[in-house]
């Protein structure tokens, strides 16, 4: 005889429900996961005809959708995936407090730094964990997401002062999950580390693909541009070096390769910038250099790109008020 | 009985005849000058034509202009001022060694640094002049150039090394023209310092408005921008420093001053970027940097913003080479 568990009662709430948010939900809710989705302008469309998902990995619809437009609707859920973008956070307090009961773990899937210090000071008594996730996917109209490439994320669980955790029970649980959604995960003994590898890649791809109008092919087989970005690179490494994280030529030279093998690519940065979205730029540049000051560690090439990236955001951002 | 002086024996050419060659050397020839142009796709309507000019100084028409298409036409010059883009002084050898008489003066009305230098390469016997240009004018058709505002000249003497040379006959000489043509002209003392007091302005603002694709004033409005265009004005002075040129924190407040008082400015970068033309990046940022290398002074604003320019730059060529 099989223990077969009872997915459906592991609840998950998904707070923000677009390209990541509605992409893994849809998954998780596939695998037989009791999924609640908070929705803004697509909620009358996926109440009706719930999720159509093209996926590398084969296209599925999902009819029935526990979707939501008011936070207070949605039940407390074990599981809190918060998939917004990192420039709606300041809603988190009233969002979160809806769905949480004393037990419900945070995950929060969002590029940049610091912002899991933010909730756990909503928060100082659940446990939060961070998510970085590799996965190229857009939200293509009202409830139909288009999964282009990759999936996995890597997960971590924060502890105040980015102290390293190692691998927790409330990761393994949340990793079950994902795994049986299909979803490849690896475990992080140290998101603060983990966040750093990725602000490797987003600091000079997001920020000099806004900046330079430009896909990641341009930039890479421009000679001064690879050198602008390895200097990039290098300040971040420096930061987190300063913090006593090791971020090794190895893994510098990885991403470099990987870069110049990937497909023509729009950074997500720049598809916000284009749709005149307002930028991640608090997550992903202010945050990561307020971290330098606090450590007296200078970062002028990302300090430069994140001042012509608050011009070209708040110019964005007031183009978007007059239309 | 008053001494007139035959002032057409005094013989001009103008090499480059766009908004600078062209609206200085039509105002010599108005003056009463012997002007001989250089011209290349303007020739044949120049030749019919002549220039016509809309100054806010008030219009004019001169219908007869000494055009040349082929710089071997042209005859030996007293005064040979060159106007070119500084894309384009490779060309000098060539177009210099026609029009030149063994005691020729030859005036550089171009931005950026030393390139008064790299004509002595070629002229090591020729007295050679620099002149800074504070005007707003642009060429606006064939032959036709609209002149919006300002039109002094600084202008001083290049000696090897930039060593400072006072006010010299030659500069007398050639002041005395523009002055008859009722441009004011004043003389430096030290070109050096003067170049550098004119890439405090070009630095920042010529680089950013074509990296943000932004005018003067909307840069002025940005708190960040102004940290930035502040923050690569002392690294200008910082090198210049090095040299022993002393830019005074007056003389930078000014320069911001300025800024904020000017209307809605267009770069001439921007221009040119806008106009798929090559960017004069080596003459304003690559020499400055090459200089502060020699002393081991850092700039690291200007060289980003330089890599920066690079690629916009080269994308911008390949555009206008596929075209």
């Amino acid at each position: 005889m099989t223990f077969t568990p009872d997915l459906s009662q592991q609840r998950f709430a998904i707070l923000g429900t677009g390209a990541i948010g509605g992409f893994y939900g849809a998954r998780l809710q596939q695998a037989g996961y009791d999924v609640h989705f908070l929705l803004r302008g697509d909620y009358d469309h996926v109440r009706q005809h719930g999720f159509t998902v093209e996926s590398v990995d084969g296209d599925f619809v999902l009819p029935d959708v526990k979707a939501y437009h008011q936070v207070e609707a949605m039940p407390p859920c074990d599981v809190v995936i918060v998939a917004l973008k990192s420039t709606q956070n300041h809603r988190l307090p009233e969002l979160l407090s809806s769905v949480l009961h004393p037990d419900s773990i945070v995950v929060l899937l969002q590029n940049g730094l610091d912002e899991e210090a933010a909730i756990a000071q909503i928060l100082p008594n659940h446990t939060i964990l961070g998510g970085m996730c590799f996965i190229c996917s857009n939200k293509v109209g009202p409830g139909q997401i288009r999964h282009l490439d990759y999936k996995a994320i890597v997960l971590g669980e924060y502890a105040p002062g980015y102290k390293p955790m190692g691998k927790t029970a409330a990761m393994q649980q949340v990793a079950t999950a994902f795994s049986t959604a299909g979803i490849p995960i690896s475990l992080s003994d140290d998101l603060f580390l983990d966040r750093w590898k990725k602000l490797i890649w987003n600091i000079p791809f997001n920020g000099l693909s806004v900046v330079l109008n430009a896909q990641t092919d341009e930039m890479m087989a421009n000679p001064a541009i690879r050198v602008l970005a390895r200097q990039l690179m290098d300040e971040v490494a420096a930061i987190a070096a300063a913090y006593n994280r090791t971020i090794s030529e190895d893994y510098i030279q990885q991403i470099i390769n990987h870069t110049d093998q990937m497909k023509p690519y729009l950074t997500s940065m720049k598809l916000d910038y284009d749709h005149q979205r307002p930028l991640e730029i608090e997550a992903i540049f202010g945050n990561p250099l307020r971290a330098a000051e606090r450590v007296q560690v200078t970062a002028p090439s990302i300090q430069m790109l994140y001042q012509q990236l608050q011009f070209l955001d708040q110019r964005n951002r007031t183009i978007r008020g007059a239309q």
